[in-house]
């Protein structure tokens, strides 16, 4: 790996040539081990090379600073989708509380369905579900007052496969890959098809993305006062529904550039149209598709087509099984094994 | 000013004192004026003592780092708006080139009005004209291709009211006023009626303000593919006019905070909503209003009913007088008045 010129100047000036390798590593190399809750697999080492490359000046997948954006879908690709979405969390509890004080609430069927956790049922009521259920969830609240609670909801309740609170289920390979682009110039952002005002609460604390660089799906909203203070409330509209052919248009409107890394997962056919939106920018790129393929330590679950694996196969998308490729699914900052 | 303690301390340690106190004052109190294109007037001392206090702990004005956001409107605010808005600049070239490309364009009204300059007949053909406006505009060009040109057209041609290029027809004294605020820990934000992709191409060399800190209005896009790669395309919706209420809907779904600063203008009606959401935040917050009142040296123009000098008169916010408190307008760098 040490060009033989540097090991030469090695004998005269141990120090010199120290001082020069570290220069020339980027520093996220310079000692330790960027990825240690991955095997020592191909895509581990592809993630590797892409980044060392990206920060290497006259390497042919050279990306400039000011390109080093990377966009990461988050349930199922930061954190686990199953049993429920992270930001249904906070959100079920609300519905509770409002069903029990206003049972007729169960008449509505997306209402019904959630509590039921009928999927089938749910998917059925399509955007008017939507709409009745976020009715419900907000039930004339403000935005501020919505998300009041999120965090502590979020931080208070565990996640029962992973025995940690839902703050702290996030996938410890996925942390690693944020904090390796984090130190070697990228700027990292979350493009969810979850509701962007609950997504946000937490973005900084659990994957040290700040509240500004998420993208999500969100519900109209309209001015109004209160006691002769603006506040907003919900209009009773569907905003955007931030999934699939929409993330690239939301991506559009938040930056510029086309992301030169972006992570999604197979399981909701959601994140194919921004990874194919990253491979076809003019200069390096990289996509990293996750499989949940590992009933033993998370879940296992796949689109019924396969869509996204086979997508990945068609464009040349890099694909993380968490069976195969992750040594740590759900760890602590240590990196323990759960 | 200085506390009677100090000045003891400085008898028998001047270095010391020297150095306690520059670590005590903001920095960009340290030294010079930091508003020198702006007259002696109230409203400068109001900005610079909002500031001070903003940055100055146990101030009852202190504002924490995490929540010194600022928001600007551009048009009228940061720049002239007339005889055009900056977004227009460019906008007009491509329009005169389809018209001449496809003189049958010339029959939708929104069309032959913006060509003759006949306001009241493009207010007058509404949403519909905007939809014929960004068709011809676009002529099938994807997202990508349309901004390509927006820099060179913007820095080729000259405001003629100032003799300067449209990239450099910048308020000096709101240059000024955004290098304050990021000099002591604000993050500068843009929220304007233009179209957000336009705004956010110019914004970093005009302004300081990075491209994923505009926000702006926006039409409909849907991914296609051309030549398998994919691409953006105009669908022909109207995605957000981001004027009057709707700002403030816009910066709730960029960031979890009210903004603490505020600039808008008087002429339009657009940036009441916005200054009042950041009134009414918790703590403290500053709403600048720009009025246009210097027929010799800009232009002089307001709202019939002067309905935003109405507005900063009962909500408390602060009117900058383009006659009597900027010194300089369009300035250059070294702040030459024009």
């Amino acid at each position: 790996m040490i060009p033989t010129h540097v090991n030469r100047r090695t004998r005269h000036s141990p120090v010199l040539a120290t001082a020069v390798l570290l220069a020339l590593m980027p520093r996220a190399f310079a000692q330790t081990d960027p990825l240690p809750s991955w095997n020592e697999t191909p895509v581990k080492q592809a993630i590797v090379d892409f980044v060392r490359e990206a920060t290497t000046e006259g390497q042919p997948g050279f990306v400039p600073t000011d390109e080093r954006v990377a966009v990461f879908d988050m349930d199922g690709t930061l954190v686990p989708e199953r049993p429920v979405p992270l930001a249904l969390v906070p959100v079920l509890d609300d519905i509770q509380q409002a069903v029990e004080a206003k049972p007729m609430l169960r008449d509505r069927p997306a209402v019904a369905a959630l509590l039921k956790g009928d999927v089938a049922t749910l998917h059925a009521a399509g955007e008017q579900g939507i709409v009745d259920l976020v009715a419900v969830t907000t039930d004339g609240r403000t935005t501020e007052e919505i998300v009041q609670n999120v965090r502590p909801l979020i931080e208070g309740k565990t996640a029962e496969r992973f025995g940690v609170p839902y703050s702290q289920a996030v996938y410890q390979p996925m942390r690693e890959v944020l904090a390796l682009l984090e130190a070697n110039g990228f700027t990292n952002w979350i493009c969810s098809g979850s509701p962007l005002l609950i997504t946000r609460e937490v973005s900084q604390g659990m994957f040290g993305i700040p509240p500004e660089r998420v993208m999500g799906s969100h519900v109209g909203t309209r001015l109004d006062e209160r006691d002769g203070r603006t506040v907003l409330l919900f209009d009773g509209t569907i905003g955007r529904l931030n999934d699939g052919e929409f993330k690239p248009v939301t991506i559009s409107l938040a930056m510029p550039t086309r992301p030169v890394f972006v992570a999604g997962n197979e399981g909701g056919r959601g994140d194919i149209a921004m990874m194919r939106w990253s491979k076809d920018r003019d200069g390096a790129s990289f996509q990293l598709l996750v499989n949940h393929d590992d009933a033993a330590r998370e879940f296992e679950y796949a689109e019924p087509d396969e869509y996204s694996l086979n997508a990945a196969q068609r464009y040349g998308f890099h694909v993380a099984s968490i069976k195969h490729d992750w040594k740590t699914v759900v760890g602590t900052v240590e990196g323990e094994q759960k």
